[in-house]
């Protein structure tokens, strides 16, 4: 947690994607350990050695932060199918309330992004709660209360649930699940795997604040700080940039979206660059990071490329019409601060480089290890 | 956990009417226990006052378990909107591997049954694991594995997934989250508010079960038996079950439907007859259940009728279709057990009252307190 990231030790490229083949077929692991929800390599190892290869299925095998499938309806002669998408997630933050947010608001802002990150409407949301014996009404209610603002401010509805109780010392307080449903009414082919060598790097805001909030928030550190999680509902913003593709473009023109969560912006645009087979190139002095936000990093041995955002978006799109995209996601209070952080290159694949202040170039690995356990 | 429960507290019906009405608008707990997630009354209390009231909507006010919902499809001229049954259910039961199934088994065949229960086909599952730091990787495979084995068995797909660890002892081992999406092909019209005086009640198989399994192999009991865990997917029964009707009688005959899990039999009888605003009778002596069961409740001083089922269903069914369908029902691996336990009466409203043995009358009220923590 306090020591920096390994993306600071060189090893030449082949090393690198030399070692990426051999970890495909290498889990050796035996025991969890907290890397392994940290959302970076050991998480997307274990996820694909005991998850996938074991559910195998291909919806379950593109690895999207959200599962799109049609439903068809027998009911009508000359129906289209319906295009849903299907996404979920546990929560486990600690602390359960921090600056700009609570356990509640983030279930209900995490799920709602992760089903708009491939175009949909987000529509119904469940609700599952693990609660620890003897945890106190009064915050129960105050953490479903913020859910319901939250819901609100979002335009989805929390339609179904469940309630757990473990016994004291069997969990954390709190633990909630929300899993969520939205229709895809465009046409949208929104993927990991769809950037293109050319198109540009689009990102919604300044990084770090979530990861940064939770951690001041502990209390352990003796630090102090005015840092507000940036936990959001993204939908909304989302909605603008498929019109813009959709009025004046190409709806295809949107290639990759998604919200840069555990692990950080690094760990996304890695995502991208190994889906995609291409390499992803970023500028440092592009990407906007709040003095604070870089001060405890500082403070703490943290990079903020690697730190938890809740409200942020990337996109990679085509290059014709990034320019059009960023005044347009400008526009929306939730995108003010949008920039052109990079762009996509064909080769090195899979690998994301970034050009330094200093005029540099380092690559940009995923998040080894965990920073910040129970982000989110 | 070991008292009996109080049903056997004589009070009249008027009193206990009283009191539920009162329960309505006085939740005063401040604290929660294990009897808020235990299915019983504190359960029903707690997410009354708390959840239904805070997140309000039409959906989640209807209590069952299972939302019911359409999508509209504006992509084409004619569609049909489609209808969609979605469901969520965490799962912290305790031990992870019990004779009949394990944690994976049972959080799969546990949301597809909730889907199942509004008529509607399972099609997509999501899986969410929370997972303490130092569980054994090779217990977490065997859980997928078995996932993936109910999931084949029931003809659904985890598409969708999450993983969160948290540090040791901030979890008990292993906490599976599953929601899942299924599409209502027929115009079924399921609700626990459906029974009508004259309507049968169908049990499809002996009670108790999965609890007193889970109970046993705790191994804190010294006790020891060949019982297995009822866990099954139900959902290729209720296909039988709806087209039964939609092919002899009328589909709006199949009133109600539900699995038996937390609270039992009694609190699932109980939901029906509150929903309903109607009375349901049951006769002891045609509800199976097996020795061993039986058995072990007299040790532990539980009463079967509270212990939890997974693999069983109860359904309310039209008077003149009870027999036809239970001759289908027993047609069913999983239904062969299947008997007419009682029938619905117009008074006195909301409750359940069971023929005993005797042939004396005792109400039958929702568990109070928790028999069985941690049982699913």
């Amino acid at each position: 947690m306090s020591s920096q990231p390994k993306t600071f030790v060189a090893s030449t490229l082949f090393e690198r994607i030399e070692r990426a083949r051999r970890r495909k077929t290498q889990f050796r692991d035996t025991h969890i350990t907290l890397a392994h929800g940290s959302g970076g390599k050991a998480m997307h190892d274990l996820i694909q050695s005991v998850f996938v290869e074991t559910l195998r299925n291909p919806l379950l095998e593109r690895l999207e932060d959200q599962a799109v499938f049609t439903v068809h309806n027998d009911r009508g002669l000359t129906n289209t199918p319906t295009r849903l998408a299907f996404s979920t997630d546990s929560f486990v933050v600690d602390p359960l309330f921090f600056p700009g947010g609570d356990i509640g608001s983030l279930a209900v802002n995490g799920t709602v992004n992760d089903l708009a990150m491939s175009g949909a409407l987000p529509l119904y949301l469940s609700a599952s709660f693990i609660i620890e014996e003897g945890f106190s009404i009064d915050e129960l209610r105050r953490v479903v209360a913020s859910m319901a603002v939250a819901a609100d401010a979002a335009g989805v509805a929390v339609v179904t649930g469940d309630t757990k109780v473990v016994q004291k010392g069997s969990a954390d307080k709190l633990f909630i699940n929300t899993a969520g449903v939205g229709i895809l009414e465009k046409n949208t082919r929104i993927s990991a795997a769809a950037a293109r060598p050319g198109d540009k790097v689009i990102l919604s805001g300044a990084i770090g604040d979530h990861g940064i909030t939770v951690m001041v928030a502990r209390g352990e550190l003796e630090l102090e700080s005015q840092i507000r999680s940036d936990s959001a509902a993204l939908n909304s913003l989302v909605q603008e940039m498929v019109s813009e593709a959709e009025e004046y473009s190409d709806i295809e023109a949107l290639h990759c979206l998604r919200d840069p969560t555990r692990g950080g912006l690094a760990t996304t645009l890695n995502e991208f660059a190994q889906a995609s087979e291409a390499a992803i190139r970023i500028h440092e002095e592009c990407i906007p990071v709040r003095e604070e936000v870089q001060g405890a990093c500082e403070i703490l041995g943290l990079d903020p490329l690697y730190v938890a955002n809740e409200g942020r978006l990337v996109a990679v799109v085509a290059a014709g019409i990034a320019d059009r995209m960023l005044c347009r996601m400008r526009k929306h209070p939730l995108g003010c601060d949008s920039c052109i952080i990079g762009e996509v290159q064909s080769e090195p694949r899979g690998i994301v480089s970034m050009v330094t202040g200093f005029g540099g170039t380092r690559i940009v690995d995923m998040l080894v290890g965990d920073q910040l356990p129970r982000i989110c």
